[in-house]
């Protein structure tokens, strides 16, 4: 078993930028065990004067649509310039399918072995907090450690993109040329939450199909309501294989960053999303304690059928309910 | 003071389709005393067999899209094909404003003196549920009231719209002619959540610029993500002054409902939105019974406050709390 390790020596390792001690860190928080819980809610309030200083993207996009290896070819571009990359992958699937991201990271090649990247799947099912509330904590912990740029990524076709959108300052959505058909895996709602659309594979005979598919997604996005910010997502096109675009892919958050910092709209957008967190946890902690009742689960479960059933109606069911609170 | 009504009372007018008694229960639904709430929930169970066979359209557009006189036409044209029609309006406003919808009746001229219409502006703020909460429930009993169209109009500016589709079977976003400026009021994610777009005052000069609108706004549609339940959206032109297009969109809606029938989504949406409601429910009525405990409402503020200037984390926080729960 290895040496316990105490909050001073998770943020003097941290403060050093350690990957064993990041490492440590992250499965700390992930853990269900009540006295790690304990440990890991002080560790986060301990590093937040650490914390804030990274830009949060988040990616999503059908699979087969390139993830990994878009993320591979970004991530050595943005660590060419002398950034530190951290990428977290959600599978809301994974604890089903185990590992399939795991599968992921042998495909980014350069940047899984690159000293100034680290990259992690991230615990997703059952959490209090949804999917995505461990990885916003291994957010923080990340910067903490010295990461500038944090990639979470997600399978563009279940509920974790709206969670990314959630912990994120830049939501990259990743799309196939060839338009209509491709759509079929994405949510819809997805497409109004991007702040920029890149088209991948625009390489070899492609190059012109992704080109007119640029067109059209620029067009269609400018027939979607605007941005309370006032930022015009953009479309771009690139090859991971090629390495082509992915500057311009970089350019595009840093304009946003820019703009989204100038307006004082990146501020207010992490503190929303904090308030959020926090609304969504304590709605979660009140359902566990209710549930805990002994009975009442039952109850809830049983007026659930009812509703569906049409027997009886949500505010009635509601009404039963209350008095046993 | 009048006669004070009881459930058989209230069963036997709404059978017997009386405006009266279904003014009378609407008022008692939205009642926030106590024993009417009480009378409102066993009303409500009392009559769901008699309610489910109605369309529920949601309306919404921006201030000036021309609402009031798309649904005067459109209310007039079903009656015209022997429908009862019943239009209740949300204004997320009112309770400062008061009565800016109660305008839009005196511009429902024909609509709002005609046998066979209903119309009634939805107490909207404060209540457990949020704004549609007793929108949902006055749809229930203008159903059993032998209403067969209820028309839910909002203005699709500010969060109702979300909420409106939460208990509509289609949702239909009105839409000035002129691409790109007139969407800044609307807010992200409608155009995402209509089942069918109508572009407003087609008429005069205005004709060339609807339909070039309608060929924009349909190739945008098409870059949207589908709809799960495989409808594609469409559309139409229409004018409310000359009553042209009328008939296409309620053709428009009623290919909708005959799809989404045969499809059997149409029964597994509303049996959703029942028990998302219910969750709502549920959830604010476990905030009101926490927020009523002494001091803990005053130290969640207090927490949102430290969550806002970065001095504690989400997750921190709620800790804090579950302790008093």
């Amino acid at each position: 078993m290895r040496h316990k390790l105490h909050i001073p020596d998770y943020i003097a390792g941290l403060k050093q930028g350690s990957i064993a001690t990041l490492s440590r860190a992250i499965t700390l928080i992930e853990s269900t065990r009540a006295e790690h819980q304990q440990l890991a809610a002080e560790l986060i309030d301990a590093i937040l004067p650490l914390t804030g200083n990274a830009v949060r993207i988040g990616i999503t996009g059908v699979p087969g649509v390139g993830k990994s290896t878009f993320i591979e070819s970004f991530g050595m571009h943005l660590i060419g310039k002398g950034k530190k990359v951290a990428v977290l992958a959600i599978d809301p699937s994974s604890s089903i399918s185990k590992g399939s991201i795991l599968g992921d990271k042998t495909r980014m090649e350069q940047l899984s072995v690159h000293p100034s990247a680290f990259i992690r799947p991230s615990a997703a099912s059952g959490s209090l907090g949804g999917v995505t509330y461990k990885t916003r904590e291994a957010t923080l912990l990340c910067e903490a450690a010295g990461f500038d740029t944090i990639i979470i990524e997600t399978v563009g076709v279940g509920q974790s993109e709206t969670e990314v959108s959630h912990i994120t300052d830049f939501f990259l959505l990743l799309m196939l040329a060839g338009a209509g058909d491709e759509l079929q895996g994405i949510k819809r709602g997805i497409m109004e939450m991007a702040d920029g659309l890149v088209i991948t594979k625009a390489d070899g005979q492609n190059i012109d199909k992704a080109k007119m598919a640029r067109g059209e997604y620029a067009r269609a996005l400018h027939f979607l309501p605007p941005h309370p910010s006032g930022w015009i997502p953009e479309v771009k096109i690139c090859s991971s294989y090629e390495h082509s675009g992915i500057a311009e892919v970089d350019a595009m958050i840093e304009k946003y960053i820019q703009h989204q910092t100038a307006n004082h709209y990146l501020v207010q957008k992490r503190k929303e999303q904090n308030l959020f967190a926090f609304q969504r946890l304590l709605n979660e902690q009140l359902r566990q304690v209710l549930f805990s009742r002994p009975g009442l689960k039952e109850q809830i479960l049983q007026l659930e059928q009812d509703i569906s059933a049409g027997h009886t109606s949500p505010y009635s069911a509601v009404r039963k309910v209350s008095g046993l609170i």
